[in-house]
């Protein structure tokens, strides 16, 4: 356990008991909840929310921040931004319930975060298929075999991915409605799968709103480390939701979203000007990259069914 | 303690130290903060929000619920409605914010919630003036005096006061922007005050956003106590944030945002019709109500100092 600071505890048993009713009577009033999971959620809320207050002595000045924190980031989320994600995942929290959710399972691919840039209806793209669609930065080559915990591949399975462009900018994030860096495909009767996509660059979190004015005020970088979302489904396979990332980056070590898992650490081996392409394809005279990233799918149900709904 | 629900506590030791690995680097993310008592509330609010997910083992269609009430919550918060004020209130956390800064000192009068509809530059009501200002309602003559701990009156301390019309609703809720139920005193040389309001009646706290449809999903109702509010400011003294309510009144023991202490609960004595006024006001041929409220001041500094800063 990580030492903290001394708060002020400076509380008499007299004031600790005063405390400890108005807790009880707010637990308690959850006790006719009909839904026994939500009385259970809403009961251990209350307990954390209290206990921290409690625990750091919450001035009233800090509760109003608190208040005014959450209304400023309620306002600046809108269909294209999500300042509450931002704020689960620099806390954290979106990557402890991805492992709550998501326990080891024999060999099975790790997850990490989802992220708020996924986008339902992303187009299909055939295999071998560019899914950048004009989204600027270098090309990438990405292949890999879909199998289950058994080593047989996973024929078929459905793969979503979705990348920044090479300035750190999804699609959603451009001033018009392109959809670019984002697709998915079907891995084949073999499980195997192949696409075009963008060697991933370091981009920082959206940081002009609440979450990166409280980045700068702990003195933490709002930067990511590079990174290519996957979103993997298959029949009666517990659906994975991971990234990989670039072997190298200086920024592995500090992904403010605590998303890297070494696991997921991949080479993308660079290729100088005017090496053939895996499919002929005809890059000009740029460099491009390959990296193999083999998918392994851990049966529906293995501790947790993942199961984003954003 | 109260006891809670068994959630599913079948991790294994393994799995155990993987998820507290990553709260220890969440928490090691706020080391660098160059605010000591910053450092200290975000690892604290850390370590509580992570005990909470790991605690009830949160799925992540939970998880994205939480996300879609906490969005929720900001778009239907503006100038006049706030949302994330109800769900502190609702939680209890507003309580234990005000328990936690406005410990027990001598005889000092109680605080209670600040609630969300207190304004800024409410007028000046005179001493026996009415500052109901047409809000309807029955009337209600409120008298008191002002002292400190030891029992020496606090002259010209100034006392905010703000409530409900007899529909519940506050002026912030109007459709106009009249200003009603609201307004400020000053206490005259030896601490008395007086003045005309309302006698206060229950209302439900605004139920018709996110924080409604919580409480109808745990079996809640949303009704608050009747009550008036009061802010009380003396120089060197404690602020005072504060109600009373209505000895009778059958949701005492149920008010939402458990504000109710018995030390506030005071006798709204009615008055037939036709009865002589204290300051000989002629409320025609209705019923009014009287209340007698002293408050007494803690000394500044004691236990934490109460700023309100809405």
């Amino acid at each position: 356990m990580t030492t903290i600071d001394p708060g002020d505890t400076d509380v008499s048993a007299a004031q600790a008991a005063i405390e400890e009713r108005l807790l009880d009577n707010v637990v308690s009033s959850f006790d006719a909840a009909p839904d026994p999971r939500l009385r259970f959620i809403m009961r251990s809320l209350t307990r954390h929310l209290h206990g921290f207050i409690r625990e750091v002595r919450l001035t009233e000045a800090e509760w109003n921040q608190g208040i005014a924190f959450l209304t400023a980031a309620g306002h600046i989320t809108d269909d294209k931004r999500e300042e509450f994600v931002l704020l689960s995942d620099v806390l954290g929290a979106s990557m402890q319930t991805i492992a709550v959710n998501n326990q080891a399972y024999g060999d099975a691919t790790e997850a990490t975060v989802f992220g708020p840039f996924f986008a339902e209806g992303a187009p299909l793209v055939q295999l071998g298929g560019d899914v950048s669609a004009g989204a600027a930065g270098q090309p990438c080559w990405v292949e890999g075999t879909i199998t289950d915990t058994d080593g047989n591949p996973v024929p078929h399975a459905r793969i979503e991915v979705w990348q920044a462009d090479e300035k750190g900018f999804y699609d959603a994030q451009y001033d018009d409605s392109r959809v670019a860096g984002r697709g998915h495909l079907f891995a084949d009767d073999n499980g195997d799968y192949r696409f075009w996509g963008l060697t991933p660059t370091p981009y920082p979190i959206p940081n002009d709103g609440p979450v990166g004015k409280m980045l700068d005020a702990v003195g933490r970088s709002p930067m990511r480390a590079a990174h290519l979302h996957f979103m993997v489904t298959a029949p009666r396979k517990r659906t994975l939701v991971t990234h990989i990332f670039v072997r190298g980056d200086e920024l592995l070590g500090s992904d403010t979203v605590f998303g890297v898992k070494q696991s997921l650490i991949r080479d993308f081996a660079e290729q100088p000007s005017g090496t053939p392409t895996p499919d002929g394809r005809d890059v000009g005279d740029r460099t491009w990259s390959r990296v193999r990233f083999d998918i392994v799918l851990a049966p529906a149900g293995a501790s947790g069914q993942a199961t984003p709904q954003q």
